[in-house]
């Protein structure tokens, strides 16, 4: 049996609908956020980076990079083991109680990242509450949808965004039954914000548990980062807060917080939290310093809101659509696999700005988008450069301006 | 409802069953290997760590932690983004370079951990294969089997380290079907090591694609640490390889390595690929450094063979029984879980030996052992003191001894 021609044909047919991925190949410069040099053929040249997740360039920050530097120094390279294993190393306890304190919960538990704390968490809530049901938003991530297919309970989705529809699932189900439902708060590729209060009303109503995913949201919401539902006031009616340590924190890895019983229930019984190495304690060690750090400083927030206040004004001067939204992502609608290659690739080569193009299954076909993600570094000059290069490619492609 | 109080029952019925567990929790000291500190309550002790899964010390080697603090210096302490979206870093591409090349295959992928890599592969071959059957060892790591149960399509178990077996239960597939046989290379639990040429000559007699996790034996087996296949000559009969870059490597991190299409594959279609941060690149610089080191120097891997026969010829002097096995762990079984953590705690509390017990569900009920994996670093005093320890405690706890 020839296997590689099935792997073959497969990509054939994602290369055909154009949705075939070439990863640009980077090298982050520290000290220059946000730029970076771009490896191609062999040869580097200079790009603005204008879609990092590293939201707040805290993975340059020099605390968290002497927070690394010391713990690789006192410490070593790996943890050596799992956690239960001869890898449960003072760093992440410390970074445990420092995660418990942001989101002011009992306790809080490290996986390896977002991904895994997600699909370990939700799978293990899902398939040991007895005939549980999770109530899923419709456009919740990927790490949330496999985690719940893993549980193999009852599973209801819910219009996105809609606390109405959730009430009427939640009405329909039998009152004894352990109720989990799961959410975020931005929603990355739209930007858009979840109503936390009205979906915490609706779940407390009917005894249902909630559980929200902050991790485009930690570091960046909240007088202290601790996510939208600590800017609201809510998140103490939360019953699991997930977050990610890759994303404004800098640098990886991914974590639950809630009550001792549930965090220790998920430690005891969680495949995905058990059988794997630790993080490294130098992750640990950095993660820490950029929490902490972003606990008392607002400065990378309000620079980064002033950019992306500034970004999406020139585009609407220009009659470029972008998705509204109340957060830090500017979304520019494509809607089309090709042109969206197309722009982002001449981007790259003849203005050296980087962004990545979003294509299927990161978002519905037909949906396509340049996704921006203004940070607290970016410059006018950066802007300018920026603003000028996507009026130029909308008049020379032909893409639709908004009706001014 | 009280959720608290279900996790609670839960939690109750795994203390009534002494499997509940409790974490040592550790600070290793770069340069003491395998020497560490342990906190408890507030204080701290010096232990020495016999069950590491860093099993050559390469967590601490020096040309490791320069490469690390390079790359944090250079390039900063978080990749950025996934791999897809800002996050494909120079670093990483190095790495799966040098991955492709130990193991003499044409491409490699990382992962976050071992354990995705496992999962994430599994589950994406038996999707998306047309009508695939995976046949799996019986002793399957749990990140195996999670992938598996994903994947969602018809599974069969073989019997362990069985080819015959494995046989009987090829023949009854249809010729049409792609098949793919998973197993490993070192079974960690007991130290035994497959018949990879046996089981290599049956499946591809019917035509099916092999996976062989060589997670704990990457590093440490082979002229260049490429694992039991390479010391085998085999390597390029396998059809996937998969390693970690958190044991032998010191490090963190998982990886495949095989055919182009095969690996181009699984980049394109794996979720738990695409939707995760990708590894710090300072991560990839110091697995790559790694991996370099002991793809040319022997000298880990003969110092680690010698210890673990002093080791084992030592318990047989005292008459403790442990597994035999022709790899690098030492099993000694204790066979009773609130044993294996007596023990345990004795050693840590009263010598200053940290070896974890091994309770459900890393191994069945009833086959609870301490496992030891002595390294390079080990002295002959420290195997002196810990043979002491243990034949005190083997007289104190009334365990059973070998019969001379
Ligand atoms: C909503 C959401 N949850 C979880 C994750 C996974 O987090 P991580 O990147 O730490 O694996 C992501 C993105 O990567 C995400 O967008
Ligand atoms: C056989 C086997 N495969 C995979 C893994 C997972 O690797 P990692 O620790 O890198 O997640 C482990 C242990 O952790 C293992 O024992």
């Amino acid at each position: 049996m020839d296997y590689d021609a099935l792997f073959r044909s497969q990509l054939d047919t994602l290369r055909n609908d154009g949705n075939y991925r070439v990863f640009a190949e980077l090298e982050r410069t520290t000290g220059a956020f946000p730029r970076a040099r771009r490896y191609r053929d062999g040869k580097a040249s200079d790009v603005t980076v204008w879609c990092s997740n590293d939201y707040l360039g805290m993975g340059q920050n020099p605390k968290v990079l002497a927070a690394m530097h010391e713990a690789i120094d006192r410490t070593g390279a790996g943890a050596g083991g799992t956690r239960n294993i001869s890898g449960n190393t003072h760093d992440h306890v410390l970074l445990e109680r420092e995660l418990a304190d942001l989101h002011g919960k009992e306790s809080a538990l490290l996986f390896t990242s977002g991904y895994v704390s997600n699909w370990a968490s939700l799978a293990t809530l899902g398939a040991r509450l007895p005939d549980a049901v999770i109530l899923s938003d419709a456009l919740n991530h990927a790490s949330m949808i496999e985690g719940i297919r893993h549980a193999r309970c009852e599973k209801r989705l819910w219009k996105h965004n809609d606390p109405k529809d959730l009430e009427r699932q939640l009405r329909d189900i039998a009152p004894g039954r352990p109720k989990i439902v799961a959410f975020e708060s931005v929603y990355s590729m739209d930007g858009d914000i979840s109503p936390i209060e009205e979906i915490l009303d609706v779940a407390e109503k009917y005894g249902a548990m909630t559980y929200l995913d902050e991790v485009h949201a930690v570091g960046l919401y909240g007088p202290r980062g601790g996510g939208v539902a600590e800017e609201r006031g809510l998140a103490d009616r939360v019953t699991l807060i997930e977050g990610t340590l890759g994303k404004a924190f800098g640098v990886v890895g991914g974590y639950i917080t809630g009550s001792a019983a549930l965090v220790d229930f998920i430690r005891s019984f969680a495949s995905g939290f058990i059988f794997t190495t630790s993080l490294p304690p130098a992750i640990a060690a950095g993660a820490r310093a950029s929490i902490a750090h972003l606990k008392v400083s607002q400065i990378e927030r309000q620079k980064q809101r002033e950019m992306v206040r500034k970004l999406r004004s020139r585009l609407d001067a220009m009659g470029i659509p972008h998705l509204p939204n109340p957060s830090h992502i500017v979304p520019v609608m494509v809607k089309d696999p090709v042109k969206c290659k197309m722009i982002s690739d001449i981007l790259l080569d003849d203005y050296g700005i980087y962004v990545q193009p979003i294509n299927y299954p990161t978002v519905p076909k037909g949906t396509e988008r340049l996704r921006f993600t203004p940070s607290p570094m970016h410059t006018d000059g950066d802007l300018d450069h920026l603003t000028r290069a996507l009026s130029d490619l909308w008049s020379h492609c032909a893409l639709s301006r908004a009706v001014a």
